[in-house]
């Protein structure tokens, strides 16, 4: 097998992912054979910085013997049993650290991401028409929302490309000033805007809050809008403002979980407990689908009935697949035994020591959360997102910038001689596409 | 670990799926500690015979060794890499495989069964959009019917139990009549039925099509709504009135795929070929969450473009996992391997002599296709549904009535002697609890 004959073999059989197929004609797809840590190889023997940890879901670098020995002692007791009546060991256990690792409980499991979302969003709604509410039915979202791409999480999400073409099949949700602090006006700090938008966030709940279910909101940072990072200050507002009014906070956690804003959970960062949280990525670091939702007793009581239409009924076949959560109990492990928060900390701080020297660089707002770097690259060229990202492979390096923005979400085993060559290597790719 | 002592667990830290939890005060949860072909294992050693393949996914049993080892291969060389701008060896072979085992091809990928069915729905009405007919943007599905629980998903699916609590949230779509041979009036046929609903969903769409993206339908089962099988004229004639008034038809072959109803495929025994297949549960025999939608190279052609946004930009994060794709080539070896089609055919014919010995039970509408079996228990039990279930688990049976429907949906490895046991233990059952 080499490379031009997977890609070739690629383009005719499969479709991917948030893609124009047709831009393959000119960027090149790139066929991997392996990997090993941070590094990603071809099937030519070439490698490349995994900077994206693959989507965002790899925590602990490709070829991990820890969760690779646990996916294969679960594979020697048990794949798969269903959820509906059954149970298993790791479900239970998986469940149990969970639980109190964010203080919600009642973990209930899909695959997909998009599918922790839309069963949040539906456990809300169905709360209130337990409590004797139906008509809080509406659901709030930041602008520039990013929660998935299935009908009822792309109702909230807010990203023009993925959303606009979809409308006729959406139901209307709201969206709220978004508290990314590069929106702020001149001279205004990014905690006055939060706070700004959280003004306006209780202004219109105070007004509209006997219609609405829920506000769902990525914690800290809006990725998928080119990591828009915002105040915890918004965060801690949002919670109160939603207990205040009766408003289910849910805390789309989907990509910063799991110690990417440097704290556990970003919610932790804003003192706050939500009524949901919702988790996937990182949960497996990036071995197998697993999704979960998370709520409180409190709304898991309000199901809990003799009537069955009042129980939460929704389900998926994997709902819980041993093996994914086999290898969720391995990634929680690794967070305990290799101390990585703690570690994680060393890192955001040799990097942002690195990132201080830059002075001539044409780049504006860089920002940092934990391990995900980002900063807007100030240039004319229309070519710049592709030019960066295929300059960058040719380097060795895979980033993907969102528009102008480049950022850094790498693996959180990378050393420092691989974040040498991930600063470095940026460094050039911005000078060389700019 | 015991039994009770993880069940207590279970509930208080997993939301099981599709589960009114305060039923499992009375009615105990069962963990399951290992599994072993068509058997799973509890804590205390006993062991039940798993007669609904874990909710229709498993098709070779628990522990498979070659499925084992083509996801312990692939954990040495690569669990995952992002699919958007990358590719890897087992996701193309397994689209190449399936390209040619359906006659579609361009698989996109998700995890849950539901956004196989959300991606379909997406990109049928995106394809019109693109071509330049947007007003095509409703679509048909059929009564009784289940599609997945999504918000999109749920929208086209019919079960009343899933749907009514959710109904301010979903977007209307129409339900043309069922022709589950259940239906049909007193003396008419299957086919005659099939032909007269057919004859409906012609006059519907004959009206109406200028304003339909789709018709979504389960090919020759509605496995949700009770194992409710219909002749083969209805799917013959839905593909040709698809066809004729440019509707495109898409096959959710989710439960029904992989040989349940005796060919690879359902839509074969109908001669059709759907402009989209949808496919999950038996995908990977059973192992790991993994579905895909496949569809047709016009639809295909008309999202490549110049211009991004007429491009199928949606994703899932885990979307052609490599770990779960080589488990879904193990499970198509399999098929070739073992002749797994042909000695189904064998069982197939065993187990339907097995029943046309039964006279004395209070059954209705004994059916069969494939390796899926049902009949309707004729009883006034308002306790059946869970003293069948209840009992059969106290014997070594997992069987799981749907209403008054007892259906048998083994995994194909079933031998002489646990077809013996699965079929005279659910006649004493059918007797005990009617």
């Amino acid at each position: 097998m080499n490379n031009q004959d997977l890609l070739n073999r690629s383009l005719k059989s499969v479709w991917h992912p948030c893609t124009q197929m047709k831009a393959h004609e000119t960027l090149p797809l790139l066929p991997i054979a392996s990997g090993e840590g941070v590094w990603l190889k071809d099937f030519e023997g070439k490698r490349y910085l995994d900077g994206v940890s693959s989507w965002w879901v790899n925590l602990f670098g490709h070829n991990e013997p820890r969760i690779k020995a646990a996916i294969s002692e679960q594979l020697n007791t048990l794949e798969h049993v269903m959820l509906a009546g059954f149970t298993h060991a790791p479900v239970v256990q998986l469940s149990e650290k969970l639980g109190v690792l964010t203080g919600l409980g009642h973990c209930f499991y899909a695959s997909d991401g998009a599918s922790a979302t839309e069963i949040a969003l539906k456990m809300s709604f169905h709360y209130w028409r337990n409590i004797g509410q139906p008509e809080k039915n509406q659901f709030l979202s930041l602008q520039n929302s990013y929660h998935g791409e299935t009908i009822g999480a792309l109702s909230v999400t807010d990203v023009a490309i993925f959303k606009d073409t979809y409308a006729p099949l959406l139901r209307q949700s709201a969206q709220m000033p978004s508290p990314d602090a590069r929106l702020a006006e001149s001279g205004e700090s990014a905690e006055a805007y939060a706070n700004r938008c959280a003004d306006f966030l209780e202004a219109y709940i105070k007004q509209h809050h006997a219609d609405i279910a829920a506000f769902i909101i990525e914690p800290l940072i809006q990725c998928a809008a080119g990591m828009g990072m915002y105040s915890s200050v918004y965060l801690k507002r949002a919670g109160e403002i939603c207990s205040q009014y009766q408003v289910h906070l849910i805390a789309d956690e989907i990509a910063v979980g799991f110690g990417r804003t440097g704290t556990m959970f970003a919610c932790e960062q804003a003192n706050i407990k939500p009524d949901f949280i919702c988790l996937s990525k990182g949960i497996t670091a990036g071995y197998l689908p697993l999704s979960v939702t998370l709520t409180t007793d409190k709304i898991y009581e309000a199901f809990y009935d003799d009537s069955v239409a009042r129980g939460f009924l929704h389900s998926h076949s994997y709902t819980g697949n041993a093996l994914a959560c086999s290898a969720a109990l391995a990634t929680l492990a690794i967070f305990e035994q290799d101390d990585v928060l703690s570690k994680n900390q060393t890192k955001t701080a040799y990097i942002n020591n690195q990132i201080s020297t830059w002075h001539d660089l044409p780049i504006a707002h860089v920002r940092n959360q934990g391990m995900i770097w980002a900063f807007d690259v100030q240039t004319n060229n229309q070519q710049f997102q592709r030019a960066f990202y295929q300059q960058g492979l040719e380097k060795g390096l895979l980033l993907r910038p969102i528009g102008h923005t480049v950022y850094w979400m790498p693996p959180y085993v990378i050393s420092q001689d691989e974040i040498d060559f991930m600063v470095n290597t940026t460094k050039q790719l911005v000078t060389a596409c700019a």
